[in-house]
């Protein structure tokens, strides 16, 4: 027997996997949740029928949505994770040595408990003494905290269910309080060949907060369309100059000073579509 | 009723998209041809159950390999495109004021003709007075070529049934005879997610034989991993020594002197890759 997981990106497109086994399917307080095995991209994770990660093409994204920002910030010590409950974005930000604590907040608790026990390529790095992990509400979190972080990155899920208030224009403006003078702000957001409506609004909402509010890319095989896009607003450091040294450095697979500066080169359509 | 159209990328990895029609599918002298048209990407042509363009998004293919060696030569005025019967190389190659003929070699006429037929967006540049469609095999055609053209552009299909020749070394050492001598080459070398064992030895193939090998990438939806490998090879001018003014003036949608550089910073594992 064949077994096939289809995630239907939209109604007219789809990613089909085949599937070795399935390791757990379970409705959370929040959302279905469940972590399949895929003979092409191993151990994946998966949120309301949305691919999450995969154990194969997973350092991409927690590579680009950590090390870009992070290599911006002359010297980052505090970090906020709000979502990305599976662990890795905590990996990558805990491989820069200024970092001194690393803070997850993560609204559903079995993400987290799920991913400790079947996706250890992510969730170890939980364990580590520099990471806190308080379960709770990331916009309520974030909302009442002051000027506390270097950097906050928002690892959510798209918006649809519990991520829904992690696109509107209050949260970036509450992010923007939570973090230092010269914090960076960071955000998935999305596909810029699938989803050019809801990246442009996001990016006029972090405009009017940040002063350098900025769109880069990265490929990454298993989410829609394959071309992602993260939203980045800074206070004061321009990601264009960042500490190329500390960069070259990191133990990585995809990121490099070069992907760095790349990344933010951005198609002539998206960039049109900003305007 | 719902029609859905699988391809299957691997033995375990699968795009699937919601078909309108099916405006053609036949056997010809070559390969399986067929024409969809599906609700996501409009109409799309595959060959031996393999996508090879789509409305939607075929014009970053197209620009990509076409707009990359025509601004890095100073002035392309014969350029060879091998295989790519749709036009859709052609179409960008003609968007260059210097260029005073394109002649395309396609070895199937069936699909030169289906795509006039189903696909005018890409094969109306075939009617264009500097463009030549000459039906034979492009092996042939460039072995028996010497110092004839100023660009050759290798968009053939996956080196499987008629394409296989199209990677092998004598056709890299055919392919720079055919060159004058500051020519450059390129042709689509498929996905650095999947295919790394292909493009490390096409790669080395052409390291042999051209003084400026190098890779470079776009994000590509509708192909496996959507994100998609060009090997250039070139006698003389480096590709990130181009004429942006030119670059900067063509009519694109992706397609950039920014992208153009960004297009050579690849990622670390594919650059590892290589060595």
């Amino acid at each position: 027997m064949e077994l096939w997981y289809t995630e239907r990106q939209t109604d007219n497109l789809g990613l089909t996997l085949r599937i070795k086994e399935t390791l757990c399917v379970e409705r959370t307080a929040y959302q279905e949740l469940a972590v399949l095995d895929t003979y092409q991209y191993g151990r994946m994770l998966v949120l309301d029928g949305a691919v999450q990660i995969t154990e194969w093409d997973e350092f991409i994204y927690h590579e680009m949505i950590t090390h870009v920002p992070l290599c911006t910030h002359p010297a980052p010590r505090h970090v906020l994770v709000v979502g990305g409950g599976d662990g890795g974005t905590i990996r990558e930000t805990l491989k820069h040595a200024s970092v001194e604590r690393a803070d997850l907040v993560e609204i559903d608790e079995r993400v987290i408990q799920v991913s400790r026990q079947h996706l250890p390529f992510v969730s170890r790095s939980l364990d580590d003494p520099r990471a806190r992990v308080p379960v709770s509400d990331g916009i309520s979190f974030v909302k009442k905290t002051r000027a506390a972080y270097d950097v906050i990155l928002v690892d959510s899920t798209d918006p649809v269910g519990p991520a829904v208030g992690l696109f509107a224009p209050e949260f970036y403006a509450a992010v923007a309080r939570a973090l230092r003078r010269d914090g960076i702000f960071v955000a998935q957001c999305k596909s810029p060949y699938l989803d050019q409506g809801l990246i442009r609004q996001a990016f006029s909402h972090v405009s009017q907060v940040f002063k350098i509010p900025l769109l880069y890319t990265a490929a990454i095989p298993t989410y829609p369309s394959g071309y992602w896009c993260f939203l980045l607003g800074s206070k004061a450091h321009h990601p264009l100059q960042f500490d190329e040294p500390r960069a070259r450095a990191l133990e990585t697979r995809y990121y490099s000073p070069d992907v760095h500066r790349a990344a933010f080169a951005l198609p002539k359509f998206v960039q049109d579509s900003l305007k």
